[in-house]
């Protein structure tokens, strides 16, 4: 049985293993202050040009989006995102607990656009009541989507001229940002993000890293006392270089960008098999997360020798699913999965 | 310079990073439902005799007195602490941030009696107007406390005794519980404190883990829905498999315990230097933290060569520190600490 | 000019403001606990026909709402609500602030159907990763809803059993309730009602009380300590009495009832002149709120003697408006308004 | 049986009702956007000589508190208070219930320094590890105190200097302010509280308004958005004329002084009869509430036809009680309870 059913069913990149089993035995300070987290720190500065950014790092995606929009938000404040985000629907309402609520915009695709942004905005400000009702005040998006789309650099220039004229804060939560900007059609990268973004995440976990998200603040107005935050909501490590050495390791050479193109390259044979046979797709996916719409009869026959993930019915006996790849895909078991997929 | 500041300078235990290497490209479902989590928590109820009890891996200390304490009361109560408790004083507020208070009970050498709490008990249920304020519920302890000390098997069981007959939850906090249950004079064991709590958690981080920590729950009432909790505060790892195998190296053998062990010794040997020199302490720690009050003069000359943590302030031109041992403690670097105590 | 949008533009009924005017000079205890909250929380389990509820007194619906859902719900848990009911759109995010997400379901007349939460608690159940959402555990309905209309006893009765089917909490905003047991068609009755709710409040502030809302309580298990929530939610009133006073005024006769008949046989002359238009409606209500929708023009003029509340646009130069009449509405006022509708 | 117990046993002074009589059948705007709450708030601003403050109206204390706290502060922020002070005490969690710690210093009588509010903010700065903390960025006192003492203007002075100097927020819990204002003693006035700190809230509940309590922002940083916080927390009245109104009754003349000032004189009969007497006093109050110790025994025949509130045990036999006058206080009653003391 080989698993496809998510990107994170291995440990880590052997090269991030390496970090840390040769410097195990070295003393240094706790809680993100050493000078391995410091040197992480750099070299991400350094990919995204952004010299005067702070970077933090932190053990998880979820933890990461409640730190981060707790910290950005006054009690009254919430957060505009695609009702597909996973803030919305796969979080157990952790934004929710630290008392925002997230206001829900239709998405089919897993993006929102600057029309829908704005005119949730207007909507809000054009009421004389306006205090009765939850005051919009960050757009978190993901990039790529939980559907596995991706942001155009004219998309996201778009979304950031709207939150900076109207001053809502931009979130770009990267849980798997590196499938994103390997993906074919892609024309953002790190830089751009860092000039378009007030705040945004590169997330190690779904890439390679045992675990660990490295979150990147742009914005100066959210830099002061972030360390308080981590604290505070639960996600400071004790031994905090375990998170800085991964990033060095995901980030003095090209390794991050090489495992999201291994991932995606694989997720490609996937998509071809699917379209070779005409079956269809939930959304355009560009990225490591595939969402084929499968008939139910072949699911069942897959299902017996590869893991996938459910994802909803789609119609009379068939279903969309998810595959994913990543680092760790071997192609010889992806040229098998989609044999079988062309012999369903 | 070597560091006595802390106990968690290094990463893990050679025997805990190996058990990750060994099986880092292991495919494994995520969030904790994996084998190797079961396998873990099999151990844990085995060596607490605690066959019904329900064990859960969280990341840190902090996360896990949040989420604990958060699931366990509803919104009019608050936990009953030591003033020095870590959720009083070292967590950000962080119990706060989940909506409910500290209600602290003074304390100087870290512990909080049955008389304390049955006192804070009474004194809520005396007053009419008992419903404006907060509701006493829950009893955190931690085991060593954060001054070094620990509770005897007598201590709790009258604590346990008096939570049970007022419903009270009995909480301990064992971030370093190994150190405490291989303390000289310690007669508590952990079918001890399975059977006096209704949940506790067994250090990880503190212990030789490169993070982690195992929540056990005795009590049936507080078992239901749990990972909820969990994945909502932000401590669900994603490859949760990561926490299960260290703890598998930690409890599959005498490991967690011979690393305490040496710690403990390590830590005797600074504190009779401090005796032989007749130094005071601030508290009879018989733990891996040692807490001495030493002249201001001495530890700038010690400082040279040694990191301790500054603690107070103790009395004209002396100050209580920290020395703190760990597994990886080396014992010419205390011998050496301790020839220049008793050389200063 | 006259305002006809909204209930609450007067003070109190002359009736409940002599109740607090002869008692005024009277000492009582504070807090509710004096013997007027006695009396009217008595009547209120009378008419009722409950006499085991517990009844509490309130200043206000927000309030209310967000101090009745956040002692119901554990952290994980949400509340489900049609999109249109006031705790989604117009509480500036109480329930939130609280911890709690309110899970949206779609409706185009403001109620939701026992099908509705039925679906929504299975969707929730069969998801093997249920606890990365939030688990659903209170349904909010409104009644009148918050677009006039009512629930018949034969919903409610479907809703109550899907929801004790489920281990859900059945939670009525009454904060009009009187116009929907005086409205034409309505076959439910407060013992109906408390039979089939677990909680629900019956609103003074908008039925001709100064403030106030009645909470009943008939569920066992939501009834221990909740006079702390009320407190710690601010909800308190040092002179509790003055809820108690006003209340009884409202029951120890047919005053509610007799001002909500009133309101809606006010409320009727609007409907009727705008069907005889042939003006069509957003919604059928059959209560105080009539949603007609008017071309700009006509509204325009209306403008100049009338007050309403804009709800939304309707088309090409038309919009829905909200028309409210109350205990206080005099009939002459509402010829002429119906007179104008027909000439214009 | 007179009630000595509290001052909110009655219901308002004739002057405050009356207005709410001769307006009760006028329409008006409801939440507080009415001409009669902007008539009150402009009084407001005119006697506290600060015609650039923002006046809010809210029911009652506790309301007002956890509103103004958790709109002032960020999540990892904290409020200073005494000991003893009523939001860490008699509030039940309010404070905390929106996610922040009360820290609370040392008081034995009711009010706090600069120099305690400065060690407390140096103590934090100075921790290197401060993010481990909670930050302290509110200095919450109330004046009179809870123990009925009064700040004089130099107190007030330097803790504003010092809260200014440290960039903290001086918030005054005025539920009582008219009784210090009006005490034997006092030399501060409604313009030097508006001058030295950044909120404030003049009580009306326990001072001859049926409820209602006046919120006064001068620090321009905390008023943008402060209707949210209010609607959110459940504080808006809906008919929020009431308010206003009540207000315009006790500020349109010198009314709420002249019940203060009678309050007050006759707190000092009880207090002369205690001093005659030679029984001493829990602390030195010079307002409407007085604190002697009295032998059990005389309290027990006291009890007979005086309602009081038992404060605490004070000794063998002994017991610290709270005698408490208002605007309605008899000077007859008085006259018996202080000759019943003397005759004790």
């Amino acid at each position: 049985m080989r698993r496809f059913n998510c990107d994170y069913s291995e440990g880590a990149h052997p090269r991030v293993l390496s970090k840390l089993i040769e410097t195990n035995l070295e003393q240094t300070e706790g809680y993100g202050t050493d000078p391995y987290c410091a040197e992480a720190a750099g070299l991400i500065r350094g990919i995204c040009a952004a010299p005067e950014a702070d970077v933090h790092f932190l053990v998880g995606g979820t933890q990461t989006n409640l730190t981060v929009i707790s910290a950005c938000l006054r009690p009254h404040q919430g957060a505009l995102s695609a009702d597909t985000g996973h803030i919305n629907i796969h979080e157990s309402g952790a934004i929710e607990a630290t008392g925002h609520k997230v206001l829900a915009l239709s998405s089919s695709d897993g993006k929102i656009t600057a029309a829908q942004v704005q005119a949730a905005y207007d909507e809000h400000y054009n009421d004389d009541a306006r205090e009765h009702a939850v005051q919009p005040k960050l757009v978190y998006i993901s990039n790529p989507t939980e559907m596995g789309t991706i942001y155009s650099k004219a998309e996201l220039t778009k979304l950031s001229e709207t939150c900076r004229r109207n001053s809502l804060i931009l979130y770009m939560d990267g849980a798997r940002l590196g499938y994103a900007l390997c993906a074919r059609g892609n024309d953002l990268d790190l830089p751009a993000i860092a000039g378009l973004c007030d705040v945004f995440y590169i997330g190690g976990t779904k890439i390679g890293a045992l675990f660990g998200e490295a979150l990147v603040i742009t914005n100066d107005s959210l830099k002061p006392d972030f360390r308080y935050f981590i604290k505070q909501k639960g996600g400071m490590l004790a031994k905090g270089r375990l998170l800085g050495l991964q990033f060095i390791a995901l980030f003095d050479d090209d390794l991050y960008f090489e495992m999201a193109r291994h991932a995606n390259a694989m997720a490609d044979i996937i998509k071809d098999a699917c379209i070779k046979k005409g079956y269809p797709f939930l959304t355009e996916s560009v990225t490591n997360q595939q969402f084929p719409i499968l008939p139910d009869r072949v699911l069942s026959n897959l299902g017996e020798k590869y893991e996938y993930s459910f994802w909803q019915k789609a119609g009379q006996a068939r279903s969309a699913v998810r595959f994913c790849t990543s680092w760790a895909t071997d192609i010889t078991d992806v040229q098998a999965l989609a044999a079988d997929i062309l012999d369903s």
